[in-house]
């Protein structure tokens, strides 16, 4: 999908893993380094859909160290196109981007990973296509529609089974059991990650201790549904699509672009758009052109978007997140979380329009009508869904109180 | 375009035309009967950009009559893809949808045509493909990138000159001209017409005496700017699109389609979308099918307009809007309406979120500043920017009062 580029990093990866490289060329913290790794389950392994797959490699990554009690350890989620990288940097490569949610893991921040044992793992049927470092003969990304299909030599396509967050919480509770925790201190995660945190909280109450859900719901809004089948349109509008028969080499590139230009409006708010872009228009060469700043941004987002992520793997993932939902047919919001046994943290965002503080508010209400202990915080935050990825000196100390409370009286809780 | 359908149609013309049509295929309140009218400009007609028209054609409907003073004339200015006819019928066919502002426009409603003479143009660049009746030998819409240019004989397409909303005001000036009307007694619209109401008030202060601006703001904020933009890009992702070279009976509907479906969203509201649909599934035939129905509605709404739409003008029409402002460069919007003379009465809708309440009385609260009559209302509606033209009967009293007001005092204003 992006061969050439990959052809350019992987002739500089020397410098990169190289840890004596001019300092001035880095940022002056003391990077922790990461390493993807692959659980690899054989097949066929089967779906809640009653579809199944040939087999199964699912990438993880972990921070910090499990105690020999094995009661540090937190599982994080991702969001709709995050992936295992939750924090750290995998070289020393000066313009590596960190991982997503660095500011919030790591060593001495508010998921402490000098206390904490942190797992990432990336979700079934994610995709992303971070190309460093290769894990030696595995597949960067979980088993996802653009994996091949063991049985053909050919990318699975539209062939992929469908599956469901249940799936996905499933598959993550594999790496959980294969490090032989009983328990997760926490489970821990934000946007459809939150809706995951909510689903473990359910399928497995006697697994954790304590939940942070941030700036989720307990399902997608039916706007919500509505956006993500603009998204689908788009992508299957274009015609490199081949209902979804593309060669890697040339993807829906246009498609993908604009779905994920449709997106991006939705995780922004209108106050951060008005006070980041306002109505200027784009300069160029010292020149004022006909475009506005703000489409020049999406039409960037949408660009560096196709090369990271596929587009078959949105269309099923967006599918997925608008079907999951933690009240199942019949059931009310109460009933949903009746059987809950962990403490939860609920944050949501001030000027999200995608998880509105009143759907979060809904779950922590439902929470407390049941008898559980519930925190619900709304953060004061002008930057609309993306908040819970920018914001974190608003939220971090909420986290990490929690936590270390969570922590500290674990034994006395449970 | 949609040529099957318009030959069913043509073929029952004899009996929609006829009166005596059983009532019971009919409404009960009689019905008003209008006709499209052409206001034919010989060329080269100047536009804001340089650019030029060889010819102009405006398309225009009338409600009442002008009465002998002149000073009962009332302009209505329609929104994005609407058309000349805000009020009435075309026919006696029973299945006619009444004209888009029926319910606040005809004898003894808010905008009395008893009592008012209403004029509605298509705005220029406008399009809109309604096929009954046809006017004879002219087109049925305001000149717009889907007519014919008479120096090619082939449609303008992409080489349609760019336009302004001045530019659309200017025309509209035209038909007023054509009637004598040195003084509208008020220029009334919504959303985008809204905006021209505004822009009405500042180039000619001298020719209204009132405006009522629905639903509107000074400009689109930079969140709209950004919705326009995706939607232009799935217009130009439909290969069908060929750079605008499509022919008509084989346009880019697959990309039309989804900018609608797009742009859809943003009419309504999360409250009306949570009430209309929340997270039900489609049924078929009695079986509950994959599709939720808000995707199943939305993919309605997409199919529906492509009959009655031509994508380019959609492409021009969108510019337009997004480059709009009143306020004019190194301008505050103090500025902008320091020279209205008109009294002012702004409605903005509770939760409607792309013309949000907030941008509409920023223009009120400058109104104010500037020591001008201004009348702001929010309208508690939970429809969305859709509310304007649905949730009548919370607005029809404020607008009729303030119309009355103004006419019965006119005299002794100016």
């Amino acid at each position: 999908m992006n061969t050439k580029k990959e052809e350019i990093k992987t002739s500089q990866r020397a410098d990169w893993d190289d840890p004596s490289v001019s300092s001035a060329a880095r940022d002056d913290a003391p990077r922790v380094i990461v390493q993807k790794q692959v659980l690899h389950v054989e097949g066929p392994y089967k779906l809640e859909s009653g579809g199944s797959l040939p087999e199964l490699d699912v990438i993880y990554e972990t921070f910090g160290k499990l105690n020999a009690k094995k009661d540090n350890a937190i599982l994080v989620i991702h969001a709709l196109t995050g992936d295992s990288h939750c924090s750290g940097y995998y070289t020393y490569y000066p313009n590596e981007k960190a991982g997503w949610w660095s500011s919030l893991i790591g060593p001495g921040k508010a998921i402490d990973t000098n206390k904490y044992f942190v797992i990432c793992t990336n979700n079934l049927g994610g995709c992303s296509n971070d190309v460093y470092p290769p894990v030696e003969g595995a597949p960067s990304h979980t088993t996802n529609p653009a994996s091949i299909d063991p049985r053909t030599g050919r990318r699975y396509n539209m062939n992929f089974p469908d599956y469901t967050f249940g799936d996905c919480v499933e598959v993550q509770k594999l790496v959980v059991d294969h490090f032989g925790i009983k328990r997760l201190l926490a489970v821990v995660g934000g946007s459809m990650g939150g809706m995951m945190t909510l689903e473990w909280a359910r399928r497995y109450p006697d697994n954790l201790s304590c939940i942070v859900a941030v700036a989720t719901s307990a399902h997608l809004s039916p706007q919500g549904i509505a956006f993500s089948e603009v998204e689908r349109q788009s992508i299957r509008l274009d015609p490199k699509w081949r209902g979804g028969d593309y060669p890697d080499n040339d993807p829906p590139a246009g498609g993908l672009g604009v779905a994920r230009m449709i997106a991006h409006i939705t995780y922004l708010s209108q106050q951060s758009m008005r006070a980041k872009f306002g109505r200027r228009k784009q300069q160029k060469n010292g020149k004022v052109t006909d475009q506005f700043e703000v489409e020049s941004y999406l039409e960037h987002q949408g660009n560096s978007f196709v090369k990271r992520f596929d587009a078959n793997s949105y269309l099923y993932i967006t599918e997925a997140l608008d079907d999951y939902d933690l009240i199942r047919e019949g059931e009310t919001l109460d009933d949903a979380v009746a059987n809950f046994k962990c403490l939860t943290l609920m944050l949501s965002f001030r000027t999200d329009w995608l998880f509105p503080t009143k759907e979060a508010s809904e779950v922590a209400e439902a929470l407390r009508r049941q008898g559980k202990i519930v925190e619900f915080n709304e953060v004061d935050s002008e930057k609309g869904h993306d908040g819970f990825l920018i914001d974190f000196d608003k939220y971090a100390g909420l986290v990490s109180c929690f936590l270390e409370r969570v922590y500290l009286n674990y034994n006395r809780m449970i």
